[in-house]
């Protein structure tokens, strides 16, 4: 159920003294030579552990993952790409690899330097404590507000996919503030990881909103190693795009759930839209609005905040099509908004999650996206939690 | 300082009961033959009223405004467009003018009718109470959790530009759930209003946000009925057109100083960006993080996140240009980034305001954006205000 359920992976986390009595340096590394690919952040502003992992990653495979939480190491200048780089030099070191087949990654406070000498010590410890056994540990160790970790394993037909993240708040469409390293035995070729995570993000990690936030630097990494030692043939290759997009999906949800401060999980249907797009522009709406994230807060099934988001859904330029007299609006399966009007009916929302279904009655475009509600302690959480 | 400052004016605000024990319909008219026009809500879903007094103002210049509090007559069908036209039939019966000279506005709960007898005995009353003081109980009357209300009055060189509006929550770019009605008695032509209100709004009320939603029913209206008798020329143009902003711009800083739960004034001010567009949207997506407007609740001048912010905002279907390298960021004029790392300042922040700078040492372009805190309260007034 970890990051090391595939064959041929060992992780580790330790107490570095990053974060005070926490874990807080996690290295995750393959046995076997691997390939590997990775999808970073879109924003404009990269942290440096971001800018220097895609460096590495134009020129070689990925064998190892280095992730500190505590100290994001973004907006730090020269300095900041150093440090990033001292840190990849001697991880590489430590487990006999070239540096530019090391990630390193980093999640925390904006603005302020690593303390190199702390993590440098942490890294020589976390190196020797490398062991099958040790995913919990590496998954304990790159949190931040999150209250726990997120693991996840499927095996398929002779091959497993195994995971961990990193999310809590800011998560958002485009892979906010959110770490994932993801491990297989499948056998790939190069380039083939980098393919196969698209889709699969796209599918989960964009589909997920705390807050509707874009952090400095999210990433995505995918380590395949072919210790399975299976041959590939269509099928297999068709079970494996299935068993990592499943993994992707089950940390994703993991993220929402364990959103800051959230009390229940909003999973919002979008079925009959004139287009996929379209529908995703109307789910993704809904469930970043903080207006329906409160009201799901207050247990509300406040159906005309749902309405006025979904009317509201920016899509090319201005918004997407949505007809009034067509659509319908449910809460867990009772619907309450048809033909134009309220149906009168008003379902209890008393369980974890409640599903917010709109079918648009337009064509036969569909997409979910799942989000947390908005709550006392998110507030608290992020007005406390500072530089 | 009201909407009856200007000549010809008459407005009143009375308990109809719509709402319990609060002034909950307004009605503005004009004493002479006016002009007009609006600006609408660009939602996909528009309340009934909006339909029935867009539709008015295709074939009629607006003479009078009826708007009531407390129920928003949107998601009614139907029988809220009848509701709707019934109100400005009985209006204009009251008022002595054609139904189509009446526009009609609504603001309150999403999807409940409108309690037709109690607001048509209302308007009645209202009707009979107009006067040229009643401009204080009609900004009263159009308040929903409003704390108190928002009018503005500037004059220029012989005329008088006044208004009212209605803010609070669901404060956003494209006018949502914000109601104003400005008044003038400088003498326009027929398609003037609508045409001097659009510069008017996109500098005022489209440059605010509590919480970024878009409503259903929002709504600018200008009634100008040139009872001022003086004479125009292209300086009193020019000065009537930065008059009618001026009071937009109270009315709009009204707004967001009454943000829901809002406890501080964030302004964001972006220089130097690759143009004005992409100023905007710097400062538009800086202004509406949440983790921002959380900071700015904390006290903390968390230039971090405003960093991940503008590297994130939406601009020509990617980001708006940046480079943390060449961006400066300052909280109340004190520089705390800059040159790609931090300043090591960290400004108080006692003031009821907070102005956060951003220098993006890239172009000309520059726009400013006003918005409120995320509080404990915004969560409190929006998880317990209920359908």
């Amino acid at each position: 159920m970890s990051v090391t359920a595939a064959k041929g992976f060992v992780a580790s986390g330790v107490e570095s003294g990053i974060r005070r009595s926490s874990r807080d340096l996690a290295v995750v590394r393959s046995l076997e030579r691997a390939v590997g690919g990775a999808v970073w952040t879109t924003n404009r502003v990269q942290a440096a552990p971001v800018v220097v992992s895609r460096r590495h990653l134009e020129t070689a495979e990925p064998h190892a993952v280095v992730i500190n939480s505590g100290v994001a190491n973004a907006a730090t200048g020269r300095a900041g790409i150093a440090d990033a780089e001292r840190t990849a030099l001697e991880a590489a070191r430590l487990l006999g690899l070239r540096t530019e087949e090391v990630v390193v990654l980093s999640t925390g406070v904006i603005g302020i330097p690593l303390p190199m000498e702390t993590l440098l010590a942490g890294l020589r410890q976390a190196a020797s404590a490398l062991t099958r056994e040790g995913g919990a540990d590496a998954a304990t160790a790159i949190l931040t507000t999150d209250r726990s970790p997120k693991q996840a394993a499927i095996s398929g037909d002779g091959f497993t996919v195994g995971g961990m993240a990193k999310g809590a708040g800011m998560i958002h469409p485009r892979l906010a503030t959110m770490l994932a390293v993801l491990t297989t035995d499948y056998p790939l070729e190069p380039g083939e990881p980098g393919e196969l995570l698209r889709p699969a993000i796209d599918a989960s990690f964009n589909r997920i909103s705390v807050d509707g936030e874009c952090s400095t630097n999210d990433a995505v990494v995918l380590i395949a190693n072919g210790a399975s030692r299976i041959a590939r043939d269509p099928a297999r290759d068709q079970q494996f795009a299935e068993v990592l997009g499943d993994v992707c999906a089950s940390l994703a949800r993991q993220i929402v759930e364990d959103g800051e401060g959230a009390t229940i999980l909003i999973e919002v249907c979008v079925s009959s839209a004139s287009s996929e797009e379209e529908a995703l522009a109307v789910a993704r709406r809904v469930a970043t609005s903080p207006l329906v994230k409160t009201a799901a807060f207050g247990r509300d099934p406040n159906w005309g905040r749902v309405l006025a988001a979904a009317g509201s859904a920016p899509w090319n330029g201005g918004f997407a099509h949505l007809d009034p007299d067509r659509l319908a609006v449910a809460f867990n399966g009772t619907r309450v908004f048809e033909l134009g009007a309220a149906t009168g009916r008003a379902p209890e929302l008393h369980d974890a999650v409640v599903t917010i279904e709109l079918d648009l009655g337009l064509g036969s475009g569909a997409a979910s996206y799942l989000a947390s509600d908005l709550t006392y302690d998110y507030v608290r959480i992020n007005a406390e939690y500072t530089t």
